[in-house]
């Protein structure tokens, strides 16, 4: 709260009754390029490579020649077309700016749900009451197709948690863990047990731990190759979860840590064994990852990870020919550039001689004092016998970002693989499509990133914008603020609009008027009156913005509004 | 010529008759996917975007479509795949590497040819002594079609070169100028007239003006946009040269200078006249150059500049009804990223508040002496009211690179515009395939960039070895060394195999056998003979390499070959 903020009690809220359907008509209207058609493909699989932009196909493409001696990447044979990734502008979680250059949370709510939303958003679209979308693994859940998330990130990282939860930001990950245990997601993989577990246990959340809740819906617990690989086509519900945070680099990983490709063959075992198909998503998650870091060799090893677990999803798909498999990146990242300081080569003798990530390097990399353990370090985990003094002071001045040490040792391998990055954030360029089966033809050529979720709903036969309206008769995701007291405070407008009624601003009378006619707060500089009167409720303004709780609301409705806390969402019966 | 070159004159070669087929079946047996078909379009438009990567495509759509509104580029509708672009490793014409990256020569060669070659190489293959490969646009003169080259680069430049010229050099200008002369070409427009006048008219050729012997051969000469206008279609042959140099930069144009859509149109009413149909070039060739420098919104304009002309190409083949086009870019170009600095935003309300082009300003901001000066040019130029004392510092002492100052001028506007650059060179990420009409089906997807001509020739129904054969018959482009002499050397292995001979060397054993018992090359460490005698010619062995003037192959092959200087090749006929 700030110094403009004025509270009071007030009294009597006389209420404008809105009808349900009211509230989602803004949405439907949207989403009618939408159209369902009778189903194409009774299974769907999308791969997503997360910060896969076109260099680091080419980078990765290059380096299998060169070491492997193959022609080509699994995926290569499947190239359809290229989408645009951009975000809307406007809300960004305070993080990070939410304009041209998208996120995943917003990129991913795109191809999940065919809506474009601001930076950190998920699933939610971009307003100060945000309204759930509903993504295709949600529609697919409602016309009982068994559903799978597998990921190398944490499964609460925002690709997975577009798919089958809605919060406002990306990083409320113990709301996200805790929607997927409503999401009837059958098959979920990846890292993240941290959010699933409290903070005494060493993980993160504040509440409880829910792994027995999983568990007491019949999901399997698994946490490492030996029990993966111990689950038969009998297990229908799988909770796997392989690291606290997100799974390993490739260069890092013990044989008790699967491969994307482990994860995807015993998650299509499962749930091809649905009569009524399947509908999954399957993640590259580390690709991004390394992009950040600038850490070039670990990115390519992630990229292969992925196109290996292509092979798996392909090989399927051909065998059981009822498949569409749809493959797209979210947007790329680090501005990686194949060649630099006008150099017409890169080294791409040296990319597979780096021993582990620079992940696994940082702490001693921080923790070094001498430019000896610093050499010392590099030399362990490298071809480098050669360190300059020049390139070791580099390294300990660090890169002047979040990264330090980790960023300046990525930018001397970088320099000496012949490779350039122009940050450590994501950037603008187009991204690869690979398609196969029947939704080929709907996401070829030049299309935005929306198309995919078009796509998936079109060859599928599945309604999207009715699962949306279930949705959003059920949930809000507003802004809010807490006050002083604990108390949550919505924005009066932005909620009143999103629950169907109306409001009129007056500042510079002093006068606000909510749901037509029938509240009248009256402002002065130090007071607030609502119709004239003293107010049961909190009164907020705060840069002449009026903010209510949300027991104003259920007034204003007629119904029993309650504020899930974990989730930050206004449920609305 | 260096320390171990020892020159002598011996006499008495004998020769080992060789037919001439067996020179090209090495090239024959290497063009076997090369398949000729019946022709399905009559006409065929090749556009290429020179230096025009994924992100330089990206940012032209989002710069349109904040600065216009409109929704995608004229090119957007009709992309169909990508294509990779490295280069052979190899001789490398002493300048640049060549590797993976590749330069306008090596891809020119391979779209233009269906072959890889060196960085430098412009339609000869990759050997010490080079053999010709045929282009489309060779082929299509050979079956009656009328042919154009149009650019904005020099005429003379390396990708139009590819289609109508060979050189072991792209850097041979004035030979390329002379072929072209030769080539049939109909329609050939760009800037470059340096290439055609000389040294004493400000030119650079070295033997004489060849303009005369253009118009004598039928060629109107155009040089502005008002002589271009003038030209009706009843015009067959033109020589357009707008420029010494290249043609100036979009935001640098005076009227009198034609923009690519209006040299394209131009082209297209003449050419459309042939009854045997047509095929033409279409170049973007400073989308290249805006990116060497790093010079963005220049970029963008060179690249507007080119989808305009693609809207000229795609707008004539949709009327014409038997025509098919195919857009490519060689390469990338200067490492761009869309993003930098870990920002989540591209700046694009500022990318179209840069007056000139930052080569307009390099003579300027070199010759400033005064920080007041250089404010004072960016100023002028730029929206730029706040140029900070570090800026203006950047800025006074260049970038290191042979850009210098426009570099760093350039460096601080991209920092503004929220991009990146890898360097200002070109980088090794695949580059967008664009198509319509039957074309379309034959390069789309993930393929080579040699497949654009292959598929350029099945299209037409041209034969590409065929034609490659011809002049295989003709020319050679071997190696050579010039004598103190002024004596032309070549490489003996080398050119004996290409002409059919055999060579075995022994150095072990200072003994060298050319041409299968014929010829045998007795060395010490400071003499040398032929079969045991003097020769009547010049002997030189450098590094244990054995070099012959062409007098010895002529006695070899029994036929009298020729030098041709200007264009360093042997005329074998």
């Amino acid at each position: 709260m700030n110094k403009f903020m004025k509270s009071m009690v007030i009294g009597g809220l006389a209420v404008a009754v809105v009808s349900g359907t009211t509230i989602v008509g803004a949405a439907q209207s949207q989403n009618t390029k939408m159209v369902t058609v009778k189903a194409q493909s009774k299974n769907l699989i999308v791969l997503i490579g997360d910060g896969m932009g076109p260099a680091q196909v080419s980078a990765t493409r290059y380096f299998q020649q060169y070491t492997k001696g193959t022609s080509h990447l699994n995926l290569d044979p499947y190239y359809v077309g290229q989408a645009t990734t951009y975000a809307d502008r406007g809300e960004d979680g305070g993080k990070i700016v939410s304009g041209i250059v998208t996120d995943s949370a917003s990129a991913g709510t795109a191809f999940a749900t065919g809506h474009k939303t601001y930076n950190a958003g998920i699933s939610v679209s971009n307003e100060d009451v945000s309204k759930p979308f509903a993504s295709i693994i949600e529609a697919a859940e409602n016309n009982g197709k068994a559903t799978g998330l597998v990921t190398t990130a944490r499964i609460t990282h925002a690709t997975p948690a577009v798919y089958a939860s809605h919060v406002r930001s990306r990083d409320n990950e113990s709301a996200i863990a805790s929607q997927y245990l409503e999401s009837g997601v059958d098959v979920l993989m990846g890292g993240g047990k941290q959010f699933f577990i409290t903070k005494d246990e060493k993980g993160k959340r504040t509440d409880k731990n829910i792994l027995a809740d999983f568990q007491a819906k019949g999901y399997t617990l698994v946490e490492n190759t030996s029990s993966l690989n111990a689950l038969t086509s009998k297990t229908t519900k799988v909770l796997g979860l392989f690291g606290s945070s997100h799974v390993a680099y490739v260069p890092d990983r013990t044989p008790e840590i699967p491969s994307l490709a482990a994860m995807t063959s015993k998650a299509l075992n499962i749930l091809s064994t649905d009569k009524d198909g399947f509908v999954m998503m399957i993640e590259g998650g580390r690709i991004d990852h390394a992009g950040h870091a600038n850490d070039l060799p670990t990115m390519v090893q992630e990229t292969l990870d992925f196109d290996a677990a292509f092979k798996a999803a392909i090989d399927f798909a051909k065998k059981d020919g009822n498949t569409s498999v749809v493959v797209t990146a979210d947007h790329e990242t680090g501005g990686l550039s194949l060649s630099r300081d006008n150099i017409y080569e890169i080294n791409i003798d040296l990319w597979d001689k780096q021993k582990h990530s620079s992940e696994s390097l940082a702490a001693a990399l921080e923790a070094a004092i001498t430019p000896e353990e610093i050499r010392s370090i590099v030399t362990a985990n490298t071809w480098i016998t050669d360190l300059t003094d020049e390139e070791v002071q580099q390294i300990m001045a660090g890169d002047g970002s979040s990264y330090k040490r980790e960023g300046a040792y990525n930018a001397v391998i970088s320099k000496r693989l012949l490779v350039g990055w122009s940050g450590h954030g994501h950037s603008a360029v187009d991204v690869g499509i690979w398609a196969y089966g029947p939704i080929a033809d709907q996401v070829d050529g030049q299309v935005d990133n929306t198309q995919i979720a078009k796509a998936s709903a079109a060859i599928l036969g599945l309604d999207l914008n009715k699962r949306s309206t279930e949705l959003q008769s059920k949930y809000l995701y507003p802004k809010f603020k807490i006050s002083r007291d604990n108390e949550v405070l919505y924005p009066a407008e932005a909620l009143a609009i999103a629950l169907g009624g109306t409001y009129k601003g007056d500042t510079a009378a002093a006068k606000l008027t909510l749901a037509k006619n029938s509240i009248e707060v009256n402002l002065t500089a130090t007071t607030a009156k609502l119709n004239g009167k003293d107010a049961a409720y909190t009164v907020d303004i705060d840069n002449g913005k009026l903010y209510l709780p949300l027991a104003a609301f259920s007034q204003l409705t007629g119904k029993t509004l309650k504020w899930d806390a974990l989730s930050e969402r206004i449920v609305l019966r």
